[in-house]
C-alpha cells in the first residue's frame, strides 16, 4: 500500500510505500475509495500543539475514510467483505484514523469494526467520506445538539462548509432557515439552498424570533448577538472557533433563560442520518475531487483558503 | 385595609390606609400574614429603570406573599375561604403582586386564583412567603434548569440567600455538593449545611468534575471559571447578575460541549416542590422577622446588605 505521512510539524507531507496492514480480532481492512481532506489537516500540519493529538509517528493523515472491506477480523460479525462503510473519526473506540492510526490518505486502513458506519445505496464514495466529518458535525449541531425540527424558526451564521450542509439539511427537514454571512457569494448560495431570508447582521434575525440559532463562525459578536437575538428560552449552539473568547450580555441571557451549548464531533447515528439525506437527494454537499498525488496540493488549497464546499481525494485516480 | 405603597423612584414607601380589594371574578381576597422582603425591592425604589415594570401607581409593594383567603371570586372552584395560600409571582396570569397589582406589603391582596399555590401541612406562613421567590428561583435553577438528581456531583458558586437553599435542597436530594464563596462565613455555613467541600476559587472544584454548577454570583470570573471546570458535557446554570457581561473561553465550551443556561424567577410546580422539602425539615431557609411597621427599615437593611438569609415581614405584628 501507499500513503502520505505526517513526519513533523512543518515538514511536508512524506508519500510512502509500506506493507498492507494485516487484520486483527474486532478490525476491518479497508480499501480507501475515497478520503476527504480538511481544514484541520493544516491545523495538523502548521500547528505544534496539534501533534500532542497524534499517536505513534509517523502516522499516515486523513480522518475521513470511505471505502470497501477487503479483510475481516476475528469476532467481527456486522460486517463482511465488499461491504462499502466509511470510518466515524469520533466513535466508540476513541481513535481517530489518521490521528491515532494510518487513515484515508493511504489506500488500506485497518480500523475497529465498532467505529463503522454503512454506506446506503444512493451515496457516493466522495459524499459518504465528506459526511463523516463535515457532515456528522453539522447533522450534530443542528439536529442532535440544536434540537431542529419541521415546523421551527432558526437562524444559521456562516455558510461556509458546514453551514451549507446543516441548512439544507434543516430546510429538507421542514425547518424555516434564516442565514446570516458577512460574504455576498454565501448569501446567495444560502438562498438557492432554501434559506427564508439572507442578512449581514445577526441581529437582523431578532424580528423572527428564533428557537435555535446555529453559529459556524464563532466570531465572539456572533455567538453574542445570537444570544441576543434568539427568542425567549431559545438556544445557541456554538461550533465554530472563530475567535477564542467571547463576551456575552448576562441579562439577556438570563431575562430570556437562553441556553448556549457547544458542539463538536457527533456519533455514528449523526453520520447515518446525514447519508439518509444525501441518499435521499435533498441535501447534497458540494464536493471538489483531487487525485491521490494532489493531497498535498489539496491541503495547500484548504491552507490558502480557496476551497468552497468540501475537497476530497479519489484513491484511485 | 393599610400598606406600604412605591409612589416615585427614591421617594420613600408611603403608609396608606385604603378600602379593601372587592373580590372579582377569577380572583380571591388573601387576607396577608407574612410578606417577604426581597433585593429586587431596592432596585424598584432606587433605579428608575424599575419603574417601567410597575403598573399603575401609586402600587402597594411586595411580590412574596403568603396568607389566607378570605373571600373568593365567581368561577373560582380549587380553593375556598380559610385555604392557606400563598402566590407564585411568575405565574400562569403573568402578573405579579406588588408590581402588576398591590401586594403583600398590604394587609389585603386581590390575586388571580391561577397563581396560587398551597402552603401544605409543616410550612410556615413566613418559609411560605421566602418560598415563593428564593425558594423557587434556586429551586428552578438547581433542578428544573440544572437537572440536578440523588448522585450527581454539582458545584455552586455563591452561597447567599438563593445559594443557601439550593445548596441543602440538593443535599437533601442527594446530590454530591462542592460549594464556592469568597466569603469566608459563607464557606462555614456551605460546611454546616452539608456541603462535601467548600473552595474559595471555581477553579478548585474542577476537580471533580461536576456535572452541574449553579452561578448563583454571575460575577464574569464565576462563570467563566465554572464553564473551565465543568465535566464533558456538563452545564452552567447562570442565576446571579453580578456583572452585565461576562467573557468565556470559546475552545473550552466546544471541546467540552459544555451549556450554559439563563434560569430566572421559575413556576408554580417549583413552589409546591421547595414547599415539599421545608415540610420534610430537611431544608430550613434562615429567616429574620420584622413587623409590618418595620417594612421601610427592612429594605433599607438589604439596601445596606446587613442581612443574612431572607427577610420577611409579619403582617400582624
Amino acid at each position: 500500500m501507499k500513503g502520505w505521512q505526517f513526519v513533523e510539524t512543518n515538514e511536508p507531507l512524506e508519500l510512502v510505500e509500506k506493507e498492507d496492514p494485516k487484520v486483527v480480532a474486532g478490525k476491518v481492512v479497508i480499501d480507501t475509495k475515497v478520503a476527504g481532506l480538511c481544514h484541520s489537516d493544516v491545523g495538523v500540519l502548521r500547528d505544534p500543539g496539534w501533534k500532542e493529538l497524534l499517536g505513534e509517528l509517523p502516522v499516515i493523515m486523513g480522518h475521513e475514510v470511505a471505502g470497501v472491506i477487503s479483510e475481516v477480523g476475528e469476532g467481527v460479525t456486522d460486517y463482511k467483505v465488499g461491504d462499502k462503510v466509511a470510518v466515524c473519526p469520533t466513535g466508540p473506540s476513541k481513535m481517530a484514523p489518521g490521528y491515532a492510526y494510518d487513515g484515508g490518505f493511504g489506500t488500506k486502513v485497518l480500523a475497529p469494526a465498532e467505529d463503522l458506519v454503512r454506506i446506503p445505496e444512493g451515496v457516493s464514495f466522495a459524499q459518504a467520506a465528506a459526511g463523516t466529518d463535515a457532515g456528522m458535525t453539522s447533522y450534530h449541531a443542528t439536529f442532535t445538539k440544536g434540537g431542529v425540527k419541521a415546523g421551527m424558526t432558526v437562524g444559521m451564521i456562516g455558510i461556509g462548509g458546514l453551514g451549507q450542509i446543516a441548512l439544507e439539511a434543516a430546510v429538507a427537514k421542514g425547518a424555516t432557515v434564516y442565514a446570516v454571512d458577512l460574504n455576498p457569494n454565501a448569501r446567495e448560495l444560502a438562498k438557492d439552498l432554501g434559506a427564508a431570508g439572507v442578512y449581514e447582521n445577526v441581529k437582523e434575525i431578532a424580528q423572527f424570533e428564533p428557537e435555535v440559532i446555529i453559529d459556524f463562525a464563532g466570531f465572539d459578536v456572533t455567538t453574542r448577538e445570537a444570544l441576543e437575538s434568539i427568542g425567549f428560552q431559545g438556544k445557541v449552539v456554538l461550533v465554530g472557533m472563530g475567535k477564542l473568547e467571547t463576551t456575552l450580555n448576562v441579562t439577556s441571557i438570563i431575562t430570556k433563560q437562553a441556553t448556549l451549548v457547544g458542539s463538536n464531533g457527533g456519533t455514528k447515528k449523526d453520520i447515518e442520518e446525514i447519508y439518509e439525506l444525501f441518499a435521499s437527494g435533498k441535501v447534497s454537499p458540494k464536493i471538489t475531487e483531487l487525485t491521490f498525488d494532489e493531497i498535498p496540493k489539496g491541503i495547500q488549497m484548504l491552507e490558502d483558503n480557496k476551497v468552497t464546499g468540501r475537497l476530497v481525494a479519489n484513491m484511485e485516480k
